[in-house]
């Protein structure tokens, strides 16, 4: 297969999968596809050892990180890490706490034993900041960054180091602010998508944000993307390429939470919810007790970033080693209905693919004469 | 082209077009596509008229009828039509009509002179199925039923006189109820798409459908089909043809009322959501005041199908001749978005086809050797 985006990176097919497991990382790339690290959840440190690890294990592929540097947070303003971190944490009302103590009591879940509050990182610009420090130390080939257009003196230095940029759009306003600042490549990402999410489907924002961009910029279609026939249509809604994410949750490879797993594999595609409950921002999860309960009448209401996620960070890990089970939930797109199996990464590369090649063959017998 | 839809029904293109305007239906079906006129809001005697005009100018190509008739409603144990209707009205609570007139009068909206209810045309089975006996004394090709499963009966009669039957369907397992009942073509329909709608998009329901409902079957993608990117994509996921509804609200022919017009040509597709305030159930509509007030804090909520649009019908001639203008809104999908122009619907046809022809152009390009 030829792209712009195969052609750019000198890879075989233009599949992008973002995962946080720098094994599926690595196996896609190996496969012929781009694999890309999501560099949230690791401090500095942590991450220069997970891209070490792919280093040496991606057989001399490209692939890349995605960070997070959302345009708009709370604390911005608050001074560095350590600073802000501090002043935050004294600014989450009393209810909120309550209400989340109550929560995690009613299901049986383990009280805190501490006060954890490192658990904030990379979901600001002073958290993320090291996080491309490192990075670039790599010789990997993409950032990516989510929520909203990277600082242009991030832009300048991965350009510099010949990295190129890509920025993730919900829609075709937010795709021109990424491209003004020079970002390379546009991930348009329809509101079906796991993680944060706009409103708009990709079917409808693919083409809007190719024809907005214009032709120097690539598009990979984000949203939906998880077999075959969805790499075809989002190839024929004119993307370059594709950008997945869930159905690497379920690979053999993933490091997926012990009690989320079969949630993933038993879910069908309306059992999914666009809620502030993890992050503060709009973000498509599993429904479960827990974005339910955030929703619910009882609700204080969610938090904006990163508060939201500084108040629940603490408690995640319990929720998924103790108690009931019923608050487990996950970041998932609406495909989550097609992922039943448990597949190695590369067969799931290899799948979609012989999917693709289906589907083409089956446009080109309607079209024939 | 030729898929199984282009085959069983004779027509040149795959692409279907509801509209509630008979010049739309007959110039789609002129032009290569195949028209379905949505029967909804006519009485059984002007149906008859609609039809008749439709066969004189159609030029013996097929067309089509798409009638209502819901599943679950309220009321449909109380009676014939016309006891049903007085018994339904006589549920509306005062605090929603006071909400209405209150709402009304804010905008500036004539008063009523009349208590209307003869707007509730078809949201029933009891007031549908005059219209099911007058759309089948016609030479259709096609029975269309949105809203669940039609009644066997009904299915049965259509066959009998050699017209398929379609049902809308917004995920798999509502898909799987229709063709049990006979149904020959699922109109699978996206979260995105205008008037009633599920919460899946079509990227990831389309193939659902396809996979949930067999070979037997032929499947129509609906949401987010706008454009020749979009039937490409439409027909990559596996579907047989296209169902298309807003873009036909924008075309010289259609007679969409005046207020409506300039809002739909200006709207971005973020301009839409999905609400009750119009019908009763999930409908997608241009986001104007109209919802917004429905989901205020003030609203006293909607009422169940069809007591909110019994409750609202009277008004809604009022707020399309008077007023601030602010109330107007219209059903119609995200692909609002990219209806900036008003053209002919023979124009729209051929755009579809020509931007489907290079897609695919596209795509064979991505995949030759």
């Amino acid at each position: 297969m030829r792209t712009r985006a195969t052609e750019l990176f000198g890879i075989e097919y233009p599949i992008f999968a973002f995962s946080h497991c720098r094994d599926v990382v690595a196996a896609v790339s190996r496969a012929g596809g781009m694999g890309v690290l999501g560099a949230l959840y690791f401090s500095p440190e942590e991450l220069e050892l997970e891209l070490k690890w792919i280093d040496e294990h991606v057989g001399g592929k490209p692939y890349g990180v995605d960070v997070v540097m959302p345009a708009k947070y709370e604390g911005a303003e608050l001074g560095d890490a350590e600073e802000m971190l501090g002043k935050l944490q004294g600014m989450i009302p009393a209810e909120h706490r309550k209400f989340l103590d109550d929560l995690l009591a009613e299901h049986g879940v383990e009280p805190s034993t501490e006060t954890a509050h490192r658990a904030l990182l990379g979901w600001t610009d002073q958290t993320a900041r090291p996080q491309v420090e490192v990075a670039l130390r790599h010789p990997i080939a993409l950032l990516a960054s989510a929520l909203g257009p990277p600082p242009a003196d991030v832009v300048a230095e991965a350009h510099e180091k010949g990295v190129k940029v890509a920025g993730l759009a919900s829609n075709a306003r937010h795709a021109r602010k990424q491209t003004d600042v020079g970002v390379d490549i546009i991930v348009a990402q329809g509101t079906e998508a796991g993680g944060h999410t706009g409103d708009v489907s990709t079917m409808v924002l693919i083409p809007e944000v190719v024809d907005a961009v214009g032709d120097e910029t690539i598009v990979l279609a984000a949203g939906g993307i998880g077999r075959g026939r969805q790499m075809a249509a989002g190839l024929a809604l004119g993307a370059d390429g594709v950008w997945t994410g869930s159905i690497w949750l379920t690979v053999e490879e993933a490091d997926t939470p012990e009690r989320a797993m079969p949630k993933l594999l038993a879910a069908t595609s309306r059992d999914t919810v666009r809620s502030r409950a993890w992050t503060g921002k709009p973000a498509r999860f599993l429904k479960t007790a827990w974005t339910d309960a955030w929703e619910s009448e009882n609700s204080p209401g969610t938090l904006p970033m990163p508060m939201q996620f500084m108040l629940i960070a603490d408690a995640l890990p319990r929720i998924a080693r103790s108690g009931d089970g019923e608050l487990v939930t996950f970041p998932v797109g609406q495909i989550v209905g097609s992922m039943n199996q448990v597949k190695s990464t590369s067969q799931v590369v290899y799948d979609l693919v012989e999917e693709f090649v289906e589907s083409m063959e089956r446009l080109n017998r309607i079209t024939e004469d």
